[in-house]
């Protein structure tokens, strides 16, 4: 089958991946599913891979097929499989968990010892079929298209999961501010609509996604460029500032208007990660605000946002793409030309 | 009546204050309460305000008497105090608050929005007298010495503070890591120790500190000058890291570990304030861990650690010392040469 | 001045009150306040009241002017006054409490060990004027009227406490039964809705009352006279139950259902008071559920409840009285006769 | 090899269960553990199984082997098993759950909705040999007793998870009471003791049993035979009551101490299933206080619990049994004639 592989890692997007034929995918052991993939979301995490960027934080070995936002239709299963029959369509969380070690059992997922990441390190799903496991695969309701869902996978349960952190901190009358209104931006400011009734205030450099941004419920718009976001912020709350700020950016201009816009006792989430967080230690006592990390959402989250997608609540904007044209979306990404979502069809 | 007042900022801790003779406090609200001083503990925050490191995040005007870990007995009260009355011994919640704005009303103390701070903002308790109000007044239980509890005031909810967020998240079987073993890290360990059941590694150069914190329960103990700790913790660990990090130095050397000693989820707490956290987004992302600034506890916190002191749970070293020689203390703190917590007894 | 009194406890509602002349309040207290009454709301508790159902739980002395859900303009203030002035229109939390004990502190005000509670224990709004104090005001937002609030005060921050209290549990595909779609229902319904993601179904024995909560955002109702209520939550949940079931009713037959429809982990919140609570306690083991008795909301919801009303998110359905008819609405109550809810305009 | 079987279900302690030979148990599924039982505790459920208590609740097939409190050593594991291995001495969480359903992806084993229930639901540890699954076992620390451990798999587990649910509500200077200190119970005293700093008063009708209440830590103890509990509490607590109340025996008589003894806000915790809940709902919105069912705990708890006793902070009393001599158990544990836990060693 046809797999859209990395080699080498380089700064090249215009020849980041190649097209392989590879082997389709054998199941190994009893709880395989193979998905034979419909939409695989490309995630500037795929850009970041391409670069190196990840290779202090996990093992890689190339080539490897990328692609970590699957959906599709299960093909086979593995004897003791009983969640999902050939023929479902899923959605496929973005690991592969052992459900067996202590994290696993506290429900915490993403820290499992024995973590498998699709797309990261191990082969992904911007190929025809696609290896994965029981535990990782949602069965999706009727009437939900397995491609427009698919950057959900990752975007979107990463945006939910952050926001789902942040709105048990928020009531009635409070501010939330969410920083950057690209693919995981656009997705958690209508979480955050859906979940809370919170006072939500948009910041991004661009127009069109200030535009956007209110067109999905934000109360307030700042641009960065020509306002001052701690200005801005502290008039809009009385002095008091955001009880939680969602920064989809991480980059330094964003993380440092933390003791300026959040709130005595709030969080600063740090989901993207264009920068560095640098502080001095007296700004986070005196400020009592926390810089929080933020990870990939777990498998019931992914549950709960496919619930919210099929309420209506979370719409995605998606362009779809030929596996062929991979290397386009790549270079497109990197400079901004890519409007919502990209879906790979292989 | 004597009060060590602080003119104008300097570094010179031998000549930092002086002995003025000024008015006795005149009760003005009907919630004002006037406390004689017999015990008033010096803190590294007095060193870091004569400095002038506070003047970008309050107000000050200069002289001010400074002293915010104060205890002794009521001498005078307004008209409405029910709480306690003339000859009560009590300690001082360190802040003046509102009990009306809305962080009062959360029971948020610490964020009052009319917020006076006696010894940061206001005069504070290096005097024979000090007036504050009845919502900082903890009437004390017989047998409880007010000069031995001064620097709980301060000290010891600081710690205690940051101790019970720690403690929500430990379970038997977690661990601890307690970075600074002095005058706030002694309590927090023994709080740690009182309220949960969790695995306790304490990390201090000096090795006075770590035989101190073996005595008070630490279960292992790191000397950072000839001991890799990332490498220690990750040993004691099995490589999952420490669930909660309690940093009560907050410098640039002790938060850089958190990457390499937090396990995924857990939170690295900056109490003390010498230096900056400096990382990469994608380091407190990768690690979902948070940086979670911690300032002074609350009244009620306050409550709890004297319930603390009262069964026993948590012994203070301190040493004391006559308000002539105030800045003789303020030398020898600069220089580390002070045991424990000392006292002024005005 | 006129005020609608308590001289005995009766269950004649048609001649339950008596309007009598009275004294205006005076202040006594730096923080005294006193509202000129523009709207109270009457509420089921009135009639408990009346009929001597509190008398096991509070102190009460007659005669007693009743009226607990207060909102008007503030005609004097006593001299520490600054959260309100002269003229301002506010809302009235029920309660009247200390701000020094250690519930006070925690800000669990409804604990209050000093708490008094106009139109329970001591005179309330179902008169000209209203003695208060400043921790019981909260200052209107522009536009908001002062009777079509009043019943907020009660019924409003009630629901909303509960609803609160279930959201926090919630997650987007889980379930909340509502049962009781009246005076706190039909609120409560509404901030749910405001505050979560979560499928709603209500129920209610009058046909009215679901077309109500239909209109209102539930997604199911039940009619219990018709269908087994068990059943059908069970068919809507695919066997799991409800994780949070509202119950504003709190009789006899409605905490029966409790280990039918709550799903395993979840509550069974009692709001209202209609009679028992009867189960073995193997039940609550098996199903390992909760029943939570949830009283009126704090000070701080009550802020958030009116940040609620003034997003446009909740709407009170209400009827005005005359104080002189104020017996009337007591019947009218009795018999079940009141749409929404019935405001007295002193 | 030999069972013991339970053929129909009676109140005939003294012939309850028979000693049959049985086929050993055979490994279906890739995840399945034979352990080779070497201790099981026996529990007062096992004599409401035989009682048939609970044929309302799950479904049973008998003759059944009952024993649900097992450790022993493994002696063969599915051809998947990575977690253990032939001759791991091992504990046996008391279900068998299938890490793929929302429950279990949750952390919410108890939920699971494929949960097995050895000694319950199928065949248990009464037996040579005992059928189980890679999920429900955990590998003991070197030094810990496979037969001295056994009754923590369902009792201390038990007590471990009420009592960790009330710690998270516990502050120093709280009180918590603690009612039967019966083989549960004196669980829970020490767990409650390891984990917080609170206030705990043991009630106890048994001399003996309060006795081992002040040995194992209790503050203080109440005999319901010859004392007002409720007078107790009060004059303990300074009138504000118990914030957390562990009920140990669920019967009537303590449930209904509930609106007496516990603090506004606190919890009434069912862990005994002796009676029932009765109350009018009006007590529990009064005093806003819930009875929360409680069931076993889950998988990690019971790793926690397995810490807490490596720490030496959890000793248990036990008495060893043949398997020939288990209906003696049963007939004596009806009378009242076990001290601390039996332990069957098949």
């Amino acid at each position: 089958m046809q797999a859209a592989r990395l080699h080498e890692y380089t700064d090249d997007m215009a020849h980041a991946l190649s097209i392989d034929d590879v082997d389709r995918p054998e199941i190994t052991r009893s709880d395989g599913v193979v998905v034979e993939v419909e939409g695989a979301g490309w995630c500037q995490t795929d850009n970041h891979i391409i670069e190196g960027m990840w290779t202090d934080y996990v093992e890689q070995t190339l080539p490897m097929t990328l692609g970590h936002e699957n959906a599709g239709t299960v093909v086979e299963t593995g004897e003791e499989v009983t969640l999902v029959e050939e023929g479902d369509k899923v959605i496929c969380h973005p690991v592969m968990t052992c459900g067996k070690c202590r994290p696993c059992r506290l429900g915490e997922d993403m820290y499992c010892e024995n973590l498998q990441f699709p797309g990261l390190t191990t082969d992904g799903g911007f190929a025809e079929e696609l290896l994965t496991s029981e535990r990782s695969v949602i069965k999706l309701p009727d009437g939900v298209d397995t491609t427009d869902i698919a950057p959900h996978a990752d975007a979107g349960i990463t945006a939910y999961h952050a926001v789902k952190k942040a709105t048990r901190q928020l009531n009635p009358g409070d501010h939330a501010v969410v920083i950057g209104i690209g693919g995981l931006g656009h997705i958690g400011l209508q979480c955050l609509n859906a979940m809370s009734a919170t006072t939500i205030t948009a910041v991004d450099l661009k127009e069109e996604a200030r535009d956007l941004a209110e067109e999905l419920g934000a109360h307030h718009t700042i641009d960065p460029g020509s306002e001052d976001v701690a200005d801005v912020v502290e008039s809009l709350t009385d002095g008091t500032g955001a009880q939680q700020v969602i920064d989809f950016v991480g980059a330094d201009q964003t993380t440092k208007l933390a003791p300026d816009i959040v709130a005595a006792g709030g969080d600063h989430h740090i989901v993207g990660y264009g920068g560095h967080v640098h502080e001095p230690s007296q700004s986070l006592v005196n400020g009592e605000f926390a810089y929080k990390g933020t990870l990939v959402g777990k498998y019931p989250e992914l549950q709960e946002l496919v619930a919210l997608v099929d309420r209506g609540d979370v719409e995605l904007r998606t362009s779809r793409y030929d596996l062929n044209d991979i290397n386009t979306v790549a270079e497109r990404l990197e400079h901004g030309e890519i409007e919502g979502r990209a879906v790979i069809t292989p």
